[in-house]
């Protein structure tokens, strides 16, 4: 298999786009395409202060090296969540974040220290709301309020995450086993800022599969941590990200036509508008952030003395 | 595991209902069942003339079954296509529906041979339109456009085929990998008469698991073809039906719940509504019934002459 380029053996193949390419023009492409996917769905003007959520592993890392290079002004978040014991899976996750920043003159990396902010790793609090087994809605709740949180507080205009082909087609395809109307509706590449506290937020590698991301660390020698969340085990997601890898093989292009005409017959009006004032946002009586929820939000609940009753 | 009526050893457990029933109330309850969906979706009245599609096979067969327990008046239509060779399949599954409606005073089968009325069977002319090993898009061309004649014609109100759960959850997997719009909108267990030329269309059997209705046939003792259709093999939705297969056994009820969340989301408005004239359906110049094709319907032109340059 040769390069399209240059005719030098090929690094990669993506038989979805029957394109080969070498390991000097891969990087190029890759980077031109998130442009690309930038433009494409509006995401962001060269002006705008980008915060990029990076969470040690390959997606995140790629996306903070891609805006770099296309000169964004794009800072760094990790958010440490204190998931540690045996693997150190939140220390040794820090350090590739660290490490990525440290050698990049134009890379600024903050930090958000949960337990030490607020007395508790979401362990303790899985614990103690009895989901230990399942921290994962919880992780997922506090990393949405604290990314929206910092990027309000120090006045980025956008918060950007890895999340690849493969992370949106599996969110896809949960949600289409479900049915969930609401987050059919909502399920995009950006979602806009609503004026009332939650900042935009964007998907800029959302048409790279994740064997593409991968491929790209590689080539550009960045180092990130390889291991799964030890809770990630038996996830939902997981299970349909086999599903679809599957299907992929035997169809390639499968996971790229299902995202993609979503999109597409989204944005013909297959759904009708969610309601005008559906989610009746106000905001939380203790932070301040947009809920749905009557008093405290989700996130400042969960800091709030377990109830003796609390069953889950 | 027990009968959940009387105790004894059930034949059936239907993990997705909590439910195991023995030989005697499986039945029973397979008839109610079916009478719940015809009245929740309000596919027929009493006093409505149905024709039930009958391809020999246990769907439809059990269909036809339960229909006349249910004192409907359901006469049957068999449409010979033709496809025999070595395995003479269309004569053996003809022998499997004339054979049933012996057996029953109150069954009446009408019988159409489209070799012998249009002069070539369906492998003739996909032979002819190059389409010879994969005939199945024909087949279908053919099957709606004759059910839908011979309903018309003899003055029946509504249509009955014996699609199940699995067929139906493949068709909407189908449709949902393609973000396929129309389809869409429109896959229903009711499709309403049009006034201009489409006759009711109905599937009573919508809410069955294929191993329901295989049960409901063994049980019974009804006679049907075993052997798919020879061209099937490979057909995509044999794949998707293998995806869903899998899916289910992981997390029982998974079908069940994909469809009738569909159902409901759509119920509840999920899609916004279709054009309201969008598929400008006219009469076709020589059989009459509705088309979107400019002149002669997809089924007439099957028996137009050849064009030379045709290369599909």
């Amino acid at each position: 298999m040769r390069c399209r380029k240059c005719g030098d053996p090929a690094a990669i193949n993506m038989r979805h786009h029957k394109l080969a390419l070498c390991a000097r023009h891969y990087p190029e492409w890759f980077v031109e395409q998130t442009a690309r996917a930038i433009h494409k769905y509006k995401m962001f003007d060269p002006e705008d202060r980008l915060l990029v959520a990076v969470s040690g592993g390959k997606d995140s890392l790629a996306l903070w090296d891609v805006l770099l290079k296309l000169d964004y002004h794009a800072d760094g978040l990790y958010i440490d969540l204190g998931i540690d014991g045996d693997l150190a899976y939140s220390t040794q996750s820090k350090h590739k974040a660290v490490a990525f920043a440290d050698a990049r003159p134009d890379a600024d990396l903050m930090i958000v220290d949960i337990p030490g902010l607020y007395g508790a790793s979401i362990i303790d609090v899985a614990r103690r709301r009895r989901r230990a087994n399942r921290p994962c809605s919880i992780c997922g709740t506090v990393k949405r309020h604290e990314m929206n949180r910092v990027a309000l507080e120090n006045g980025y205009d956008v918060l950007a995450t890895g999340h690849n082909l493969d992370d949106e087609a599996a969110t896809l395809f949960g949600n289409v086993l479900h049915w969930q109307s609401g987050y059919l509706q909502r399920q995009s590449p950006v979602l806009p800022a609503d004026g009332g506290g939650l900042v935009r937020k964007v998907k800029p590698f959302c048409r790279f599969y994740e064997r593409e991301t991968a491929a790209y660390t590689l080539i550009e020698n960045i180092d990130y941590i390889y291991d799964e969340c030890p809770f990630a085990t038996g996830a939902t997601s997981l299970a349909h990200k086999e599903t679809l890898s599957r299907m992929e093989h035997s169809s390639p292009g499968t996971k790229m036509h299902f995202y993609t005409n979503f999109l597409r017959a989204k944005a013909e009006g297959l759904f009708a508008a969610p309601d005008d004032a559906p989610r009746n946002l106000h905001p939380c009586a203790k932070c301040g952030q947009p809920t749905v929820a009557p008093d405290l939000c989700n996130f400042c609940r969960l800091w709030e003395p377990a109830e003796p009753s609390e069953s889950r």
